[in-house]
């Protein structure tokens, strides 16, 4: 084929960026530069954070190049913004998120072929990622343990996961055709989606002050989970704009 | 069973060890720790190192109990000198030394049950093992890695063979214990979800004689896509309940 990449790297790598959302450790941050590189990952973007501390560059042995490469995002929201899939690493099951275990996000992340660009998202070190965090990703998911206690360092966390789905990337290779899928918008067009779907949905008063926050939150995880494409979008918005009287026409 | 470990517990958890030789990071030897903590594993060994300084304390998060109770041995000779099994991890081939794959060498360990005692060998950060150290050990594995620089870090050699190992033991105990998933509903009743839902679209005038075929193909692909569960079954008709005058009033 004309595919100019070379064989042995992974065909996601190009289109996967690894985000650490307000990292602590400055070592953590190399030892995740040192993590993509092993499995063939290039893209680091960093998120509440502005500069690399020495200790990164220490940890990031051969990995120079992905830390001269990292991107710096204000918040998670402009870290997301051009994506179309995000994945999100959490340590513990959350109230309304559905949860999938590393080996079925792999598989799902993988259905996601070219051009669709995907996220992985880890969290602070202590604090993990917060529910409006959580709220910016399609897909949640948490590595297996065998206690609850303690959970993976955050390096060790995107270490796992690139691996997984680098072993089976590799598995794969010679399969080579990914399955053409309709290519997720781009996050930020998803959100805005869903504030339109929320909107009507307070206008019904399906979404009111005692239940708004718990609602919207699993409102959030079902149309999340559709990872919507502009498809989608146009009957999504069709179903809840004929979804009922003309709100205008109300008013 | 009668078997008296806890489920959550690695069956090989009781019979592996890990050894490392001449480490130079007590960082490292901490997260070394914390990835054995992480997947079922508590026996740890030291050849060459005989005090464990305080940076292995504070990268040891809640894996303390396996540096207590980690065993110090002058020679990697007298280190594995009761084991029954050996593995040496290498980060390359090595001449006069066949070499597996870590799935490979993951499904010989495997097979070596009751009472066998297994040791993980891993060397020096920077010069891993020699061969004297090498020819310890009954067989040699290497972790694939997307490129030939860098090596992976120790402790996360470490971590993605004791990974492999916890994955395949557990994979089947995994299942029903670390997450709850929830099960999609029976097809049939998804179905029937599925045809309320069109029903309200219907009452609304979504659908209609001349869009009907082709909108409720479209809202089936959708619906269909999030395999849904009983709580979003709950969720979905709640949402096309209110979303619009009560049709029984509306008659």
């Amino acid at each position: 084929m004309t595919n100019p990449s070379p064989k042995n790297q992974s065909a996601l790598g190009a289109r996967l960026s690894v985000i650490l959302v307000r990292p602590e450790s400055p070592e953590n941050i190399g030892l995740a530069a040192r993590a993509m590189k092993n499995t063939g990952f290039g893209s680091l973007r960093l998120v509440g954070v502005d500069r690399l501390e020495p200790p990164a560059w220490r940890t990031a042995v051969h990995a120079e190049d992905v830390l001269s490469g990292c991107a710096f995002f204000p918040t998670l929201s402009a870290g997301v913004a051009d994506l179309n899939v995000v994945f999100a690493s959490t340590a513990r099951r959350r109230q309304n998120f559905s949860s999938l275990r590393l080996e079925e996000a792999v598989s799902r992340l993988r259905a996601f072929g070219p051009p669709s660009r995907i996220g992985l998202v880890f969290g602070n070190e202590r604090t993990g990622l917060t529910s409006a965090e959580l709220a910016l990703s399609n897909f949640r998911y948490s590595i297996p343990q065998a206690a609850r206690q303690p959970s993976y360092n955050l390096a060790s966390a995107v270490l796992l996961t690139l691996f997984e789905i680098f072993r089976r990337e590799g598995a794969a290779a010679a399969e080579t055709e990914l399955r053409q899928v309709d290519v997720p918008l781009p996050f930020s067009e998803q959100e805005a989606c869903l504030r339109l779907i929320l909107r009507k949905l307070e206008e019904r008063r399906f979404l009111h002050a005692t239940n708004a926050r718990h609602a919207t939150e699993m409102v959030r995880d079902l149309v999340g989970r559709l990872s919507i494409t502009a498809g989608d979008r146009r009957l999504l918005l069709a179903m809840f704009s004929h979804a009922g009287d003309d709100p205008e026409r109300r008013g």
